[in-house]
């Protein structure tokens, strides 16, 4: 990516581009499926259509060979250089509820836990209590003080919940107190280095009367901390591309990172109610939207093939209401491979697939894998599809006379 | 390439890898073998079942339109940057003889030649002199003292010797001494910058001392020196990548490069004694393998393809006892291109196969130019192949959560 280049370019226009993320979505030959991929087993006619009229090519999430975890893959595909654009997961945890992060904020991810007598961790989740129930505990944690930082708790699903320190010189270089594995005692609050001595000291403190209160309770009777991450503000897209962006995703982490390059989280709990969101947004003057869909993701990491299948199926039925939502531009992608017969993330290039503005069509007649290594785009860097797609729309200005 | 990320990643594990390089393997069609380029009319069963179980991509040496020497081709392949990571030949040619080099020592190849009466050089390579020869020559020239430095002479093969200049604060800003033609006279040691003039004064007199000394031999009377370079160690592939390396490679300019990366060198004469010994190495803890196939580019730089169509079907003889020797990841490549037609190395992109690990197979059936451009793996600047190979065999974590 040369740096700064598109920012330099982009202008203000009424074109609007969707970027729709099928997490996971690249995959391997898998022997059930006749040694087709999941994406090329499923049935996928609107998919086929948009290559057949589009172009095809495939993107690198990180580098070659890397695996991405969630956060740097989406950062890459929003066009920010995944590496040195790094953030911790308590800030996207904080971002994906709506939490209005400030500069300087130190979030961590909360796991409400059980532990016995002995102080040792025997359910790391707290069985899976319910949201409401989670609500109800963070209800109960709302009023502690501690020294050095104002405190904020909040609920996010089932057993898990975040917690933002609001002051100044907060320290991210801390440990996680989870021990990852039960038959454990928690961690203390391990400072990574002599500056966060003193932050180190203010979770203590509120690790210890967050446990005072807690305690007797059943199943959940305390809490884990991890992901603490200090939140420095990114260059929005709005700086970046002149673009007004909004993100229809279900999943707090990918709202997260969306509210994290300064997209408006528009409100959907379905994928229905996401190309509806979109839809909307684009009608009110939005001129991009990140829709994301998580099944690829959560069926290649069970390594079910049928069920990756079916969760692709199920993003190409809805792919003719997008077609119709009033975009100029479409890109259908992954945010990395989830291999179903890895079970894991990987660092396979990924499928990308571009509608609509003047593209190299007549390459390519389905989207898969086999088409997309050889479609019009070639393979690059995930980082240069925002480029890509700003092209595509018409918004980026002639480079040089 | 994105600096430090690999090694931030890279992780100790027992699997292993094998980079197999046929030198200047890259070619263009060529109208003798009917349009077809040497790789792809050569007879090859075992690279073509290898392509069938891996996936194929092609790598661009330095940079589009770019031809590397062998030197920095070797090193983005050893995923140093070939631009920044720059090495003398002086450098390679002492590394590549096992020469124990230290930081701030000045190395230069050494041709011996014959001059006439007149001081004019009439033969650069003294009848390419046989290695004996050039051993009893380097052996008179072995007690040559000069003010400022140490001075350790070595022989290499035939006509070509190396020295070694060691004291405090060498230059190498200095011009080859070899005037590049016959007819005219050795070139002076000229000091490209004011700092390296004590330098040149230093080797002027060894030159001189070794004049007098070979002065009335036949045919070896004088020698020319060239390629002079300061060493500045590399960061190895041990502090880099956590491996343990080995190279298999016959001749001195590619053991150079492999010591420089901090590879141990592997004893072995022909390509079956360079399969074996990886083979051992395997066996005996080695987890990286570099191994050399030299006589595809030799076949290239004489233009002629049947031999170079040999000299791949040689290499895919021994294909089978490779795939047998241990190792989880095997890569075949070549460093550059070296097509018949042009009888120089070139810019063209470089077949890459990549055999092991979860590949994304299924697109390829045979090791050939043709569809290497068309591979699962893209083309990509050679300096990321040693992500995608540590990512393959399992060697990287996760990047970012």
């Amino acid at each position: 990516m040369r740096e700064g280049l598109i920012e330099s370019l982009a202008e203000e226009t009424g074109s609007k581009i969707l970027l729709a993320v099928m997490d996971g979505l690249g995959d391997i030959t898998v022997p059930e499926l006749e040694g087709m991929t999941p994406l090329e087993a499923a049935r996928t006619p609107n998919l086929d259509r948009m290559a057949a009229e589009g172009a095809l090519g495939q993107h690198v999430p990180i580098a070659h060979g890397v695996t991405p975890g969630s956060g740097p893959a989406h950062l890459a595909l929003f066009g920010y250089d995944p590496v040195s654009s790094c953030v911790g997961r308590g800030v996207l945890a904080a971002l994906g509820i709506g939490f209005d992060l400030q500069q300087g904020d130190l979030a961590a991810r909360i796991n409400f836990c059980t532990i016995d007598e002995d102080g040792v961790v025997t359910d790391r989740r707290a069985g899976r209590i319910s949201t409401e129930k989670c609500r109800e505990l963070v209800g109960l944690l709302q009023d502690i003080e501690v020294e050095g930082a104002e405190v904020f708790v909040r609920p996010v699903k089932e057993h898990r919940a975040c917690v933002v320190f609001r002051g100044e010189g907060l320290d991210d270089r801390l440990a996680d107190t989870d021990p990852g594995l039960v038959g454990r005692p928690p961690r203390d609050v391990e400072a990574g280095a002599p500056e966060a001595e003193d932050t180190a000291s203010t979770v203590r403190s509120f690790i210890e009367r967050a446990g005072e209160i807690l305690s007797g309770l059943q199943p959940a009777n305390f809490l884990l901390l991890r992901g603490f991450a200090v939140h420095e503000p990114f260059p929005s897209f709005e700086d970046r591309f002149s673009l007004r962006a909004g993100a229809a995703a279900l999943y707090p982490m990918y709202r997260g990172v969306s509210a994290l390059a300064g997209m408006d989280l528009l409100e959907c709990s379905t994928l229905e109610e996401e190309v509806e969101a979109a839809r909307k947004a684009a009608s009110e003057g939005y001129t991009f939207v990140f829709l994301h869909h998580k099944p690829t993701d959560s069926s290649g990491e069970d390594g079910n093939a049928a069920a990756k299948v079916s969760a692709v199926e199920g993003f190409d039925a809805v792919v003719p209401d997008i077609v119709r939502a009033g975009f100029d531009v479409i890109c259908v992608t992954g945010d990395h491979s989830t291999p179903c017969p890895m079970k894991l993330h990987s660092w396979h290039p990924v499928p990308l697939l571009v509608h609509g503005g003047p593209q190299r069509t007549g390459f390519s007649d389905a989207f898969s894998e086999r088409q997309a290594m050889t479609g019009a785009l070639g393979t690059f860097p995930a980082d240069e599809i925002m480029g890509l797609l700003l092209g595509s729309a018409g918004k980026l200005r002639k480079y040089g006379a």
